[in-house]
């Protein structure tokens, strides 16, 4: 009997092999390509079309950009994830939602298995396998680059040429991609060996350098209800509109460029040059109002927090309880995270510029030098007198040895 | 009987104030002003005169810079400690080591009191105390802001003019700043009120800002040894040497500037601008370094252990069985934080140029996209499925509900 | 003008005194006694009169054992919070909630003070003020144990004797209690010493010693709701009847005694014999349906949660942002921890009994050693050469040093 | 060329069968049988011409149960690591040691496999796989059970009949059990479903049950030197001895019996009774002494290392940075860590009986209600002041809104 396979398709090289090997390789399967639009940046214009012509049954295009900012983006940046305290989860945070769109065209397709093009290296098999087995167990999973005999980009131009299918790309004249509203990556060539300095003029695509952008600064002013911005520069926009706004901008002036080495799900270090321009000041802007708006013990838990979240995105395990309960502790920390926050980018810099919020913490009264009458200096006397008692007491233990 | 004082002096007007107030409050008491030099930059020429002038038995200069930098400065760089997630830690790392030397001059001349001249309101008093009690705790302290009627610098000035005493300082003209040879902080003026932004070109003292920073990016090039910078630029230098020499590239190249709302040991919050040029370059490259030499799990921890370690330094408790504990735990990680990291500044930015160690973890082979004998895609397959069993196990209970 | 005092009020010996000292101190004062009953098992009959004969202008009894129960003690139950690894915070959860039935009657009656009789040594004064700081910072704080001159009990005595009131306890004859529907505390006396053994045999009230507990053990079912018991022995009851119930079982089976020192809010050490027969029984059911229903990850990771919570308890930090997360976090934990679990009591052990829920993630087939189709033994190989990867990569790195 | 391969030999079912069929899968192979002593409480005698008879070219039996004690056991004790909050880790903790053996043997010998017989489902396959990679990446690994079409213990007793080998063991009539010097594991039978209470009686072979315990408690006394057992009763003893003689006291008296689900290395829960008789006395000794003399601030973090080092323990991540890192850490906080603990072991309790230590941080005078100089009670209300100021500058901003 015929088989359905949900393949994820971009249109790029890789998928585009996809489809004429699974035919030949599950025959009698009908394959219907899904593209979920996470804001790649590229024309799905013409998709359908190629799909089909290359044996896709149905080509299937979902923008799913609104609720991957909503609620993708906006609880990571909620819990001011970072993984290894660098890297803003451009690709991690966007795979849980791809899975679960194919986990949601198999369900109504009633399809047996769901193909991804991701290698066997990498951190993608992983996050894209975690989130079909958390939401649809029953369903298989075809990894081809964990099977087939295909070993790089060449061989796999040469299978399309021997079938005498359109190549979407140019042989080895690249890095390694991926974009969608949030990041671009970029891996691979030079970057592959640490000693190199990477080649921004040659790398960036959605920002200049620092070198390259304007002498004069832009000033950016956000505003946040309950961790979440709502308008930019007093105007409400969009979430999509807000971080489109912001990607501009902050390319513009060289922000939000990192170039890394980090561990892989599994422990490999690889290295990367990530932009992510407006992310990056959305980031800047919502730690700095949170500075104004939690207390110290929430602020230092919330460290021990964020870097748990970053894990747990970083891996995939974005459908699993432990994500939802860190998510429930940030959501309640965010009550309070309302206000606004002025920033200025100048060429590669963000830098704070003036921040104000009705649940402030900060009184100035208490932080000024001359005046306040919140507390007396002399309490600060019983203060220092109890909290450093357990050193007192152990001195005097030590003396007495 | 005459009681002895030993008075931590450094000139400024607090402490010229201290000398003829203690005279007067302590009658018949011996005032032995210390002045602890960790790189204020201040001239110490004729200080001592200077305090014997105004009534101190002895003046005793102590420059314990190297010290400050290896047993102070480098354990807290091994351990990435950064304050609430921005704040280098300059004023507080260098309280427990000005602490420790009043102390030693108190036992070493017999004293019964410790005077210091840190206002009843921050951070300081807590820091200062807390290292008294920890060693000394049979040594009084007197911490006159929380005794006085002073309540000002004005009433400070006032009260040196009618004793005739020269006054060390003009009247209200000033942030209220801290400066040591890791660090200058700014507080007060402007910066009292969280909207405004900070005024760069009136405050900045170390560095310049970034727009007023060379066109041309400076390389620099850092060597480690166990997580412990030995060599600049190719040459071995001094530790004192590396960061000053460090201070004037990063201040040239405005690196280092931060303009944040803090939470004091107490809680309150407090706004400051703080210029660490050569600490910024030096954690950079340590972290760049460390990126190539940790793995994964380590990573994550330290991760842990520096926000606590961040927190130990902050209030000031350097003398503690846990900041002791976590150290060992940091040096443990740092034996093979080994090797060379080179750094582009470049108007406020520092951005990694390449970084390499003969104990790198990075592996070519894996790391690469097409080749590699260490591992099968295959087993990729296994460990998915494996990693992934508990969300498919949780799953199939779901829906079995 | 005249001012409102209300004051927590129990009529035992400290609260006694206080009346009569706050009328000769507040002159003019009204005092408007406060007899919160969170199952401290005293007779509240003739509370009013005995607080009016002495000088209270009203007696106002407040009944919060039900909220006691459902606000404070689940929540605290559902995050597993045990001080420093063994201590149930029976005291300390109550605190909280008294200082809240405190301010509201406070801001009912529009009183201007709070008055309480926790010592200048503990952590009850700590709790009591952080809660009223919390809920009416307007409101000023009595605590006349750090005003007067009174040093001890036997001081407290003399003063109601030499005004001619009834002295509500004994000289020196007794340790220092707290007992609420939870727990019952012992401090002073033999436990002073940490060299002695404690006396059970004099000190317990709510259980009979292991070795005076009955020769056959008693098995008790409990059945849980999202983390709630719910059920005992098959029978539906309220909170307050199941608490009652399992300190009756408890009680006569010798659990849940502990003898432990512990560091107070402030770092001292005290040492106390803690009785929480039904609250030890409750903890150990919840864990072990716990152990049923949350996976690995959340698991681990609450365990910091707990350890955090437990700290915030014991500190009165109840009302705080911090605590309201961590709860947020729990609460979303809690969605599967129903189910029912029997413990066997004997002489001081509470032994599991087996346990069951629908939502349990302990699945047969993996568990077993012989079947099992959900992995292949294959896949192991490959998830331990990838989770291997790491250590392998390190091994070969410093084969080539 | 012929092959060498090192054994994981104990004599059991499922090493006696390992032979043949290495002869037979691995021709012209050279078997080195090693058995490994960890105090398994088996006899020896006779294994190396079982092995030899069975088809080994030698077998090698090496007795490393004070190394087991000195380098893993105390290591881990030092820590208080326990697994999810409960179990004590006795056969996590063998495991790299057993490997770690078989590495030495190998290396010894030139080997080019080494092969152990833990399943393809459980942790053992884990633990020893890493250590074998972390300390000779270079020597493969078979693992049969993951490759062999053998399903069960019936079909490896079938195996052996068909070739005229004796049978260690008869069929189907036990748990699955794991014996060390430290404890012993039972699992299968009735324990695979979790709603069965255990059959303590049919288990238990290290303890009674407590209901079959002594009705006289015993006493034992343990002395401590930095975190290290040294002597029982007042007898300085050897680590073997400790930890024999305390096995015996506390199987006597019934402690030391846990029945855990637990969650495997993978995540899949299993369900496990322990006996831990002599370690749980220690477990609990050792934390009696570190109450006395770990301060406040260390007690709170080292929670958060323990469950950090028990998962590292479990997973079989010994021979790692960030466990080296962590026992650094440990040892530490064990610098004070020295005196004495009487403990009352009475039918399965285990009841502190008063501990001292000349490192003691308890304060009398701190500790007592009556008396006391190290702080006044002015002190406190400074404290309260300060310590709750967050919670008030909240309070009011909340009332400002």
């Amino acid at each position: 009997m015929s088989k359905k396979i949900v393949l994820a398709y971009s249109g790029g090289l890789d998928t585009t092999v996809l489809i004429p090997w699974l035919k030949e390789n599950y025959s009698d399967s009908e394959i219907i390509a899904v593209c979920v639009d996470v804001g790649q940046g590229k024309e799905t214009e013409g998709l359908e079309q190629k799909a089909i012509k290359t044996g896709a049954a149905k080509c299937i295009i979902k923008d799913v950009r609104d609720e991957f900012v909503t609620d993708y983006i906006y609880p990571m940046l909620k819990a001011d994830a970072v993984y290894e305290d660098q890297y803003l989860l451009g690709t991690s945070i966007a795979r849980p939602l791809i899975a679960k769109v194919l986990v949601d065209v198999a369900l109504e397709e009633n399809a047996d298995y769901i193909c991804h093009g991701a290698t066997g290296k990498g951190n993608d098999q992983i996050r894209f396998e975690l989130t079909v087995k958390a939401l649809a167990p029953q369903i298989n999973i075809i990894a081809p680059w964990r099977i087939w005999d295909i070993k790089s980009r060449e061989e796999e131009i040469e299978y399309l040429e021997k079938r005498g299918i359109e190549v979407p790309m140019k042989k080895g004249d690249s890095y390694s991609r991926d974009r969608n509203l949030w990041h671009l990556s970029h891996e691979g060539l030079e970057l592959e060996i640490p000693e190199n300095e990477a080649n921004f003029e040659k790398l960036l695509q959605l920002s200049v350098s620092p070198e390259a952008a304007p002498d004069k600064p832009t000033y950016v002013e956000l505003e946040f209800e309950k961790g979440i911005p709502v308008a930019l520069d007093g105007q409400k926009l969009s979430p999509l509109d807000i971080i489109n706004k912001l990607n501009e901008l902050g390319g513009q002036n060289g922000v939000g460029i990192i170039d890394i080495v980090e561990n892989r799900v599994v422990g490999m270090k690889s290295r990367g040059v990530y932009e992510t321009p407006g992310g990056t000041i959305l980031y800047a802007a919502h730690r700095n109002l949170e500075y104004l708006c939690l207390d110290k013990q929430t602020t230092a838990f919330k460290e021990i927090v964020r870097v748990k979240m970053a894990e747990l995105i970083y891996s995939g395990e974005w459908f699993t309880p432990l994500r939802e309960a860190l998510s429930a502790f940030v959501d309640s920390t965010q009550q309070t995270v309302t206000g606004k926050v002025k920033l200025k980018l100048y060429k590669g810099n963000i830098i704070p510029a003036g921040s104000e919020s009705k649940y402030s913490l900060y009184n100035e009264k208490l932080a000024s030098f001359t005046t306040g009458d919140l507390f007396s200096h002399h309490d600060a006397e019983g203060f220092i007198n109890l909290f450093g008692l357990p050193l007192k007491v152990r001195a005097l233990m030590k003396q007495n040895l």
